[in-house]
């Protein structure tokens, strides 16, 4: 029997020479060249091509290789084995300090001092004001970030399905809840699981509710924003603008999930001086961490014993 | 009697407007304009140039627009009158946050995944591995931003004077505490109050001691560092290189504060790739928390009352 590797898009050396290290004496393969398919039992995976775990008659489990199983769980051809995702305690606080450092990043004007480096411009200018940080999501991720940014001296709100009570954060649920994270935010941080009810909720029309001088961050899903109307809304044409009697809706983004990964070449928000890129890197999951996870996991299912941190397939996280 | 705002190159409406509010019957002075100097009987002060406070016959008192002092001691010229500063509680936990921002400014890697996207290049990279902050100081805003930082998850050492003792953060004082401090830093920040036995002390000596990876972070004055000998560190000639048997020192700088403010225009930080610059403003003082401890030392000063604040000249913080 043998472990697939089906991770598409991301460099896998340091992965496969850690697997290969705890368990030597089993096969791994990696797609989509897999010599013997047959013999695949246990599918670690991630972002991979839907259809394409199809493949192995004996496949006795997928395992995530991070906390998101959205991609794996919208594939309609899914075989019908359990689902396990990492659980990375360092996950929640990577998340964190990513979320914090580009609210500060913008609050301490960051870029535009470095445009002034380049001119050699000496011009202090104190942080900008706003200090209300609303997060859309408030699982483990967003519970988190929401206490780094409270421990930070910022003011928080945050929105999820179910209303949840985090100390010393203004919680809300419901529409009129989100309308009010919405419109109240100088910062507002995504942190949405993935569903049908998620997806592309961040459009022309919350935008049109934000403070014109807010910034988006998303760290959760690319699908969750709009691309077009966030384009529009951080620089609308001059009929746009006429119609929405203002220049702009909300001031700037900070994207780190795409749609499409990796971000297509000619996608506009590469040359959006108002949307700064990272390429998924908030929050990766740490391959020691992984490695062990998946190897237990691994050998739980070769004894018939059931994996750890499995999914609920019906709410999707 | 009346007040002398003597803070030269930096915006004063704001002050200037908070002040007649809650002073209105008293007169205010701008340096280098003063209608009476006679009259002048409190003087608020922000590096002002030397010899420039003597002109005051009847001047009682001064009062640093500021927590630091240096500028004002290392005055020659100075009059024998009390000295008082700002005590700002939030100047401890802005100083905290915008060393933090830059400790992951560079271990996100934020300036690369900036180049990259001005090229529409996809290449997500984990953060720098380093954990180590070494931070140069431990008074009250040392030990602030060595708090922020272990709570951010980092290893974080300490040096100053007199040793310190603060919980989980590894304290050293002398020579050889000195040493280890800098020769363990991934990060190696500077909070030292400016004095005669700190003037000059990150020099070149102190450079070869660091990781080649390491980072420096200056946001306590410029004259702790030795310019000419940071900018060798960075890009050493290849004769330098030579000599000491490395391509560089150190990384990159995070530089918020210089021996000369505005920084000159042929300075060659302003052109350096491994130095970020900001205009001195990573713990400027709030106008509203300076205006009130101004307004209450300036009243203190008219009873013939100690002032509050007040620093002692000899330790010089």
């Amino acid at each position: 029997m043998s472990i697939l590797i089906n991770i598409p898009g991301r460099p896998l050396d340091k992965l496969i020479t850690r697997l290969k290290q705890d368990i030597p004496e089993h096969e791994i393969e990696v797609w989509p060249n897999v010599n013997n398919p047959d013999a695949v039992e246990f599918a670690l995976v991630w972002k991979h091509q839907h259809g394409s775990l199809n493949a192995y008659k004996n496949l006795k489990a997928i395992s995530s290789f991070g906390a998101g199983v959205d991609s794996i769980i919208s594939d309609p051809d899914l075989p019908n084995v359990p689902i396990a995702r990492i659980v990375d305690p360092d996950l929640a606080i990577n998340m964190a300090q990513y979320v914090l450092t580009m609210v500060q990043h913008h609050k301490l004007r960051l870029n535009q001092f470095n445009q002034q480096q380049k001119e050699c411009i000496w011009k202090p200018k104190s942080a900008r004001k706003g200090n209300n940080v609303g997060i859309l999501g408030l699982g483990q991720l967003g519970a988190k970030t929401a206490k780094v940014l409270l421990s930070a001296g910022f003011d928080v709100s945050g929105w999820s399905r179910s209303l949840k009570k985090i100390n010393n954060v203004n919680c809300y649920a419901g529409d009129n809840g989100f309308n009010t994270v919405v419109s109240e935010a100088d910062y507002l941080v995504c942190l949405l699981p993935l569903t049908d009810k998620t997806e592309n909720i961040l459009n022309a029309a919350v935008f049109s509710k934000m403070k014109s001088t807010a910034v988006l961050i998303n760290v959760a899903r690319g699908e969750h924003v709009v691309d077009e109307d966030l384009i529009a809304a951080l620089a609308p044409t001059k009929e746009q603008a006429h119609h929405l009697q203002t220049q702009q809706q909300i001031d700037f983004a900070y994207l780190d999930v795409f749609r499409q990964e990796p971000l297509p070449e000619q996608h506009p928000f590469w040359q959006s001086d108002k949307i700064q890129i990272t390429p998924h890197i908030s929050a990766v999951t740490n391959v020691e961490t992984a490695v062990s996870q998946i190897v237990e996991n691994y050998f739980l299912q070769k004894k018939g014993l059931e994996l750890k941190n499995l999914i609920d397939r019906r709410s999707a996280y």
